[in-house]
């Protein structure tokens, strides 16, 4: 054991003994490096294991304090951040796996690309190689098309979203655009909110850039748990929040417009940021778009992240971020990595979004994501055994599924790519020490023979799953 | 004046008398802060600026150590690393001072997009733009589209560097090959080496990177300093050297093969890996390609950068690195940033090399920019006065000009600006409290009489400049 953890040990039976009131400063950094005998550098590896742990937490130039009772603290969850690797690797090998062209791609994040193929896009795309347009070759430089970017801010506005072009920032896709937020409110060691069960892309992101997560759960009927919200903004001095609001991937619950607004009052009150990711924002059943957080956004303290990839196609790697008055700084980061997006596509995007073809492109993808979802909850919730739990939301792709917990998830995962199925098992999502007894399902791949037998093969598999096979 | 300054200054005074011999161990942070009294943070800060200033240098565990006489290290450098935001902001507002349609864009970093147009590969766009091929809409998962590494990796063997598909990872431009090996190769605090006058992403890579910079400067006659080099490895910890040495940007030398072998040599010797930014390496006007220092590299010490953006335009953000055993690493990171590269430019790409068609595009191209490089130097000689040096090397599109040392470059970047012209000022590419007197102009814009207009704007300005305005 080292001596910084032997430290942190004793340290953490002082304050289980209850020698420390909440809140309460502990001693010096300096202070207990005297009691204790042990270097500096060892006290500092201690506290900040205890502060990971989440039973002490520090406040810039003010030193460490206690938590509340760490015992009461059941809502708001630390996460131990020494798993970079590990973490990463796995979705790197699960990505991988499950990329082979004779695969059942139930596991994926993107719809199925038949969805999103749109002729006039191509056609457009198509016209414009045509003509020797020398611009198509030179980059545009951040923060991206002009004409593009006036498109996008007329959407916001068209929802009563007040945007000016010079608000958004063009990225490579929404993952770039939640990195370059990221990068661009957060520096190592700050503290970040995330959902307990999340796209797992936002985990690799905090722990990349060294971020202290924490959680908090998702509200069984509501998406947000505004309580376990507050409790955590309360308990850590936490800067920035990134949340998924509409569509959650991977539950796919939206939050309602009133508990939005209790939220963007907090973020207020409590001067937090907001990264949302909104890249399904598109994808609702019913008949209006569902507000973004920017929208109830009264300070500048929501930095909205989309992309065409969930709509036109994941492979043109277009996104965008409602940066404010953060564009500079995250043009900055651009300068210094993508420099910009491929210019080819963003005119052929520019041109397309001026007409109305977009809008019709989404309703037939809408109406078409609608009726699979349908089909594929109305099979799975006759066909799995009652001990199984189909979340339907009426909107996106993904069919969350809670199974019985002794059922592993990465087991099913496992067994079903042995079978040429992919599926994405619940471990992706979130951190626990107990079975990952859920999976995702990608339902936008139509009903034919192929997909149809592996969704038996999923059902029969989970009907007579044994727990010691 | 901090209290770490004044500590800083303090120390320097005992350094400069000699207090301590080359290579000595300094007292420790712990010993230098009972002694001096002050607290061990600011003992540390000042140790810090002190090692910044190149008086000191860290071993990791092991303490501060005094440099050679700091008076004898002429040839190797530090650069204090304090200036981010000021550094990236210069740029910034350069590269958008230079992206009106109106300027003659002498300034900027890409070669005429006219020149960059080929009509097959734009055939080649728009064909597969009419077919409903679903994998246009499908993202290439990194390392990206295969068809296009193998390509890629058969122009490497051409060359006698042996290359499979899986050393090459596709990448959105070459910045963001250079980026992405950085990460992988560097944390913050580690010490790398670049050439004193440098294209200025590797700065703000750098920088950004929080890593410690030593510069060597340029060999008037070899490009590479190669004392110097062997000098700043033997003085300092450096972990990776960031280098181009074909069509060196801004300057324009390519180092010979002779001096690339030492090189490799002495990469193998010390451990140190080399980051090869080698964007240029088609544009050479002599019977042969260059070799890359991958040619001469036995050891996977070399990550060789390069990129379309040159060559077919820097519009549509392709480019690579050959990571060789890096490529995990590097996949990691992009999973947590752009994702991948536009899949339908990969797919263009691959069909357009898989032709001829690249060949002959490039063998236009560079004999297109060497009669061009030649007018322009042919002119700037005749019609700039004789203090001017105007370096001429065959290949690329740049010129870079020494202008007599009262001239300040800056101040003729910002007169050209005023009458619509931009030229690159040397304090882009290197740090100087000099005053900075280089300037780059990108002569691949035909001469007509714009053009023409604004270089005899440009050599009247310099011929008749007053230093006191």
């Amino acid at each position: 054991m080292y001596k910084s953890e032997q430290l942190a040990l004793s340290l953490k039976h002082l304050i289980e003994s209850g020698v420390w009131k909440p809140n309460e400063k502990l001693p010096s950094l300096r202070q207990q490096a005297e009691t204790s005998g042990f270097s500096l550098i060892t006290v500092m590896n201690a506290y900040q294991e205890l502060e990971a742990q989440g039973l002490i937490y520090s406040k810039e130039k003010l030193g460490y304090f206690m938590t509340e009772d760490p015992n009461t603290i059941k809502i708001a969850k630390t996460v131990i951040l020494n798993e970079k690797i590990e973490i990463n690797s796995t979705i790197f090998r699960y990505l991988k796996s499950i990329q082979s062209e004779d695969i059942i791609p139930f596991g994926i994040a993107f719809p199925d690309s038949q969805l999103l193929y749109s002729p006039k896009l191509m056609q457009t795309l198509g016209q414009r190689a045509k003509h020797r347009l020398s611009y198509e070759q030179m980059p545009s430089l951040p923060p991206g098309n002009l004409d593009l970017r006036k498109l996008i801010a007329q959407r916001y506005c068209m929802q009563g979203i007040p945007t000016d072009p010079s608000d958004i920032v063009i990225t490579s896709g929404g993952l770039d655009a939640l990195n370059l937020s990221l990068q661009t409110l957060t520096k190592p060691g700050d503290y970040i909110l995330l959902q307990e069960t999340v796209f797992y892309g936002a985990w690799q992101a905090t722990e990349h850039l060294g971020l202290k997560v924490i959680t908090i759960p998702v509200h069984p009927e509501h998406g947000l748990d505004l309580d376990a919200f507050k409790n955590a903004i309360t308990h850590y001095p936490i800067k920035v929040c990134l949340l998924m609001l509409n569509s959650q991937n991977p539950i796919g619950f939206t939050v309602s417009d009133a508990i939005k607004l209790q939220l963007a009052k907090l973020l207020q009150e409590h001067q937090i940021y907001l990264i949302e990711d909104d890249v399904y924002e598109e994808l609702y059943f019913g008949h209006k778009k569902p507000l973004s957080m920017k929208y109830f956004d009264q300070q500048n303290r929501v930095l909205h992240c989309s992309s065409f990839s969930k709509t036109l196609g994941a492979g043109f790697r277009v996104g965008w971020v409602y940066a404010g008055k953060f564009s500079e700084s995250i043009q900055h980061l651009q300068l210094m990595s993508t420099l910009s997006v491929n210019s080819f596509i963003q005119n052929a995007l520019a041109e397309y979004l001026s007409h109305r073809y977009y809008e019709k492109h989404l309703k037939t993808l809408r109406n078409t994501l609608k009726r699979l979802k349908n089909q594929y909850y109305q099979y799975l919730i006759k066909n799995l055994p009652d001990n199984c739990q189909v979340h339907y939301y009426p909107s996106g792709y993904f069919l969350w599924i809670t199974l019985p917990a002794y059922i592993d998830g990465n087991r099913v995962y496992h067994h079903m790519l042995e079978h040429k199925v992919s599926i994405a098992p619940g471990s992706l999502f979130y951190r626990s020490e107990k079975i990952p007894h859920h999976i995702r399902i990608n339902c936008s791949f139509e009903l034919n023979d192929k997909t149809q037998n592996a969704l038996d093969l999923l059902t029969q598999y989970i009907a007579h799953y044994e727990s010691n096979p």
